[in-house]
């Protein structure tokens, strides 16, 4: 037992959300060893590195591992795997650029890689998830933005400075009133996202008189798994809502089919828990509106990976593949 | 001198485009050495087979070449390389699917490759072009449809069935009124292909009374060189279509740009030949729309080889491909 033990190799993935940072250790095999949360919204991004490089020593502690840590791999909006900087990411509170992975290496003293968050799940999805064995899928993050890693034969796209894969800012005219963080109107994201969704929420109540649970929820507390909550209770505007955003994927994955011809559309966080509710209506405007040529051959799911394992499995990972 | 006339190797190239096809002898070194044209608009695809075959082999003849001949590369619309079929061309005066690489092999005994036209085009730009060392660029072919090539990380994406980069079908709001072959509304090459060009032209003609030598040219003599000729004679509605057709291809380019990060985005074919009547326009709408990250990284540009030769360059090379 000593030798394996000696054997061990561990890395750390970290999943940067709009909202909320995953950590986790996880070994060679992928298992997730332990695995902890802190909040995204610092005042400052080194006060959120400061709790980060704090969060990570204890989890090491007390997970009592005996291996070596290789390395951190971080999945965050925006993150330039060239440069290891967050170059203008319009979903965090802070000001861009930030030298991520710089100031993680001198606070813990471990080689920090990064990659935009959705390149993170996509890996992970690759890895452990839905898109085991494929070499053709898109994921779609759909969490505080929503993001997204495209892999075609079977290579993750980065494109000349790592920013491949921004179809949360792709624009359609179901989104054409929506003002987007990035100053644009009409994003994916402002639609498909949790801001989209209690977006869509707001004006769904506004518009009508249709008795709603969702108008006992305070403003501030309104959330895609509220909605989702209330739709599985049988809230008749909570499932417009999904049917809406569902709807609106749809559309917009039959564009995306046209980019790569995927074998897969995955969809990965917090909106996408809602399964069939979001599902059932995407692949029916999917269906509807995509070309000939992919109608029966992209299958739409979510992922099948546990919360945001799948972007933490990625991040994880990418000590690793920073050596080929 | 001897020796040498011995080891040289010659491919043919095929551009397949749906009014004509081009095709040529070229050697090793991407030198075309012969060159001719036949029209596609045949009855059947029996009847243009025949009429290829027979002028590749007057072409061998007349050319004198002494080597040998590798095979021949075929660039058509919906071409699948995996199959050897064309699968579902919109483009095409014929029925599919058509088994096109047997056809010509039982024709002419000579290995055939076929790939999408515009994949063929982007090849041929990476290897002799606009994009020699560029390792991410999309190139559109503004032809009798429109289609695209999308080289990422210095690959040339093919996706699940070899139908990745149909980027001419994707849908935009500034097409929303018009229909395409492929059975739907809004896709971009119901504005940027020629045939786009001509109904623009219909349509402008129709709703102003604006003075326009484009009245005097017989409906079925519409072309876009005739308007791209009126243009530069000054002709205002015939500069109004290009400025819409550029102002329309930019919106879509900056769409583009969120896909692949790419350093240029390359245009090609007969639309492609009024230069910055279309490209400025193009220019100014792409900075516009395009999401603040691709703002100042992405050069619009047009196709650096005359004529159809990037196509059949690219469609030349395919046999030295299939060696890999």
């Amino acid at each position: 037992m000593r030798t394996k033990s000696a054997e061990s190799v561990f890395t750390i993935g970290v999943d940067l959300g709009g909202t909320t940072t995953s950590f986790a250790i996880v070994d060679s095999s992928g298992k997730i060893i332990a695995k902890e949360l802190i909040s995204t919204r610092t005042s400052s991004v080194d006060e959120w590195a400061d709790n980060l490089s704090c969060g990570i020593e204890k989890l090491i502690v007390s997970s009592g591992i005996g291996g070596n840590i290789k390395g951190i791999g971080i999945g965050a909006p925006c993150a330039n795997a060239v440069t290891g900087c967050i170059e203008a990411a319009t979903d965090l509170p802070w000001k861009s650029p930030i030298p991520l992975a710089q100031m993680m290496e001198k606070r813990l003293g471990l080689p920090t890689t990064i990659t935009n968050d959705a390149n993170a799940a996509a890996i992970g999805e690759m890895a452990y998830g839905s898109a085991l064995g494929l070499k053709n899928f898109i994921v779609l993050t759909l969490g505080t933005g929503v993001g997204s890693g495209i892999v075609c034969d079977g290579h993750l796209l980065s494109g000349t400075r790592g920013f491949a894969g921004e179809l949360g800012h792709m624009t359609f005219s179901f989104a054409s009133d929506r003002e987007c963080a990035c100053g644009r109107k009409g994003c994916l994201q402002t639609v498909a996202s949790a801001k989209g969704i209690i977006e869509t929420t707001r004006r769904l109540l506004r518009e009508s008189d249709t008795p709603s649970s969702l108008r006992d929820i305070p403003a501030d507390e309104l959330s895609p798994l509220a909605v989702q909550q209330a739709a599985r209770d049988g809230d008749n505007i909570a499932r417009e809502i999904y049917d809406f955003t569902g709807r609106c994927l749809g559309m917009a994955a039959a564009e995306f089919a046209s980019i790569t011809d995927p074998e897969a559309i995955i969809l990965f966080g917090g909106v996408s828990k809602a399964g069939d509710l979001l599902l059932n209506p995407m692949k029916e405007a999917f269906r509807q509106s995509v070309l000939h040529l992919y109608r029966d051959t992209v299958k739409l799911t979510v992922s099948g990976l546990r919360d945001a394992d799948a972007a933490i499995l990625g991040a994880a990972s990418l000590p690793y593949l920073g050596q080929d």
